[in-house]
């Protein structure tokens, strides 16, 4: 079911929560958006197969397909993008990618020429053009991704932050902003050590998002922070995180003997 | 066309350099591997779509699709694994992949509940059973992706070696190892300092992989590097190569204006 992010009658953005079969406890829950700019759309992480048809007929109500105009992935994950071929085959939009992944995604086609269709961000990002307004790609490399970026929707002030600020909960709680910061912390503190790849990108990427109107940080997995106060909390936190390449040690590489 | 990287009679190594259409000069040349041992195979990094039809084809000569076992996959790209689904579908393999990309790889899939045929691969790695053989899961993380393994078969004694060592190059090309290390680095190098994330975890896995008895380095894409002076040459390379977050300064994460 699509939720209202943002509605001021001709700017929309709308989240849903719950295309992922919460039953399958194997499988990571996951958030897809669609922004609809004066009834042009774009589709920010659309998923994979598992939400295809949840989406496409979800999102009927505030977009038709033929007026989607972008699907913008903030990189090349299976979560992210997967559903790629059934989106070019079932719809007109192109896809927006960072540059160093547009050779890979053909991978998830079935080999017709959509050269036309793949477009290639430049690792400096890209302001594009929706509707009436104009989306950001803001560069987010290394988080988790090696090219990868987030949506940055001046007119919401939302800030699609791809997997950082994921947490792993279920599809009801995913729909409730956080409340408590430290006690949403054992859902996501696992998952940024692990998945984000060193403390000196997240600094660099906590001092370019603070120089930014962010009044939501929304992410691709879990719960959003709503409200400067508790954007300001995350990215306290992040900024001070030892993660990925931080911890790894030779004891994480050495040949398995058993 | 399969081309013979190792066969005693019993056990067998098979590349696949020519399934990606040269043609499509915006698609990434990539490799795929077959291992077999006593008529059990397994298939290393897969691929995606556009080289299922060709893979299932021209394996069949070595191991026919029941006699597959395991589908090995260094990390989730779609260059390497978008074609999950139609393998899950087409053979009885079960596919190991990192533990921190077994919840993802579901998005691949149609969501009919396949837990029993996704194994994660503990993050130390593994020993996997393949007909009277054994192959080892070797830890690469971050190298390039943050849940990556390699794939060391210790008969032909070939490390499968994922993005690392890659090459862009067409798939003639790609047939023949490296003759010439330095007329080579041209086609590797601009790849590796963007997509490999840290000197640090260069350094970490090379002096894993000097402890082991090496034969070749065979990456997904591009050329092999055979003998053992050619892959000291690449080690020495590579474990001095700054790269990824090594060279991200604040210029790379700042807001587009246009």
């Amino acid at each position: 079911m699509g939720v209202e992010l943002y509605n001021d009658g001709k700017h929309v953005c709308i989240a849903f929560y719950d295309l992922v079969d919460d039953e399958q406890s194997h499988t990571v829950q996951s958030n897809q958006f669609i922004i609809v700019d004066n009834g042009r759309g774009a589709i920010v992480d659309p998923g994979g197969n598992l939400t295809y048809n949840g989406l496409r007929m979800g999102m009927q109500k505030f977009c038709f397909t033929d007026n989607v105009d972008l699907l913008l992935a903030s990189h090349a994950d299976p979560d992210i993008i997967a559903s790629l071929n059934k989106w070019l085959i079932g719809s007109k939009a192109k896809v927006m990618i960072s540059q160093i992944w547009s050779r890979f995604v053909p991978h998830f086609t079935n080999g017709r020429d959509l050269e036309d269709r793949i477009i290639g961000i430049p690792d400096a990002g890209a302001v594009i053009p929706l509707g009436n307004s104009n989306i950001k790609a803001i560069p987010a490399h290394f988080l988790h991704s090696e090219g990868n970026f987030q949506f940055y929707d001046p007119v919401s002030k939302i800030l699609f932050s791809g997997d950082m600020g994921a947490s792993l909960v279920d599809n009801a709680l995913a729909a409730r902003p956080v409340e408590d910061f430290k006690a949403h912390l054992p859902s996501m503190e696992g998952f940024h050590r692990r998945y984000m790849v060193s403390n000196k990108v997240c600094r660099l990427w906590v001092n370019m998002v603070r120089s930014m109107d962010v009044e939501s940080i929304v992410p691709q997995h879990g719960r959003a922070f709503k409200g400067r106060a508790m954007v300001n909390q995350f990215l306290d936190w992040i900024e001070k995180l030892e993660c990925g390449v931080d911890i790894m040690t030779q004891d994480n590489y050495r040949v398995p003997n058993s």
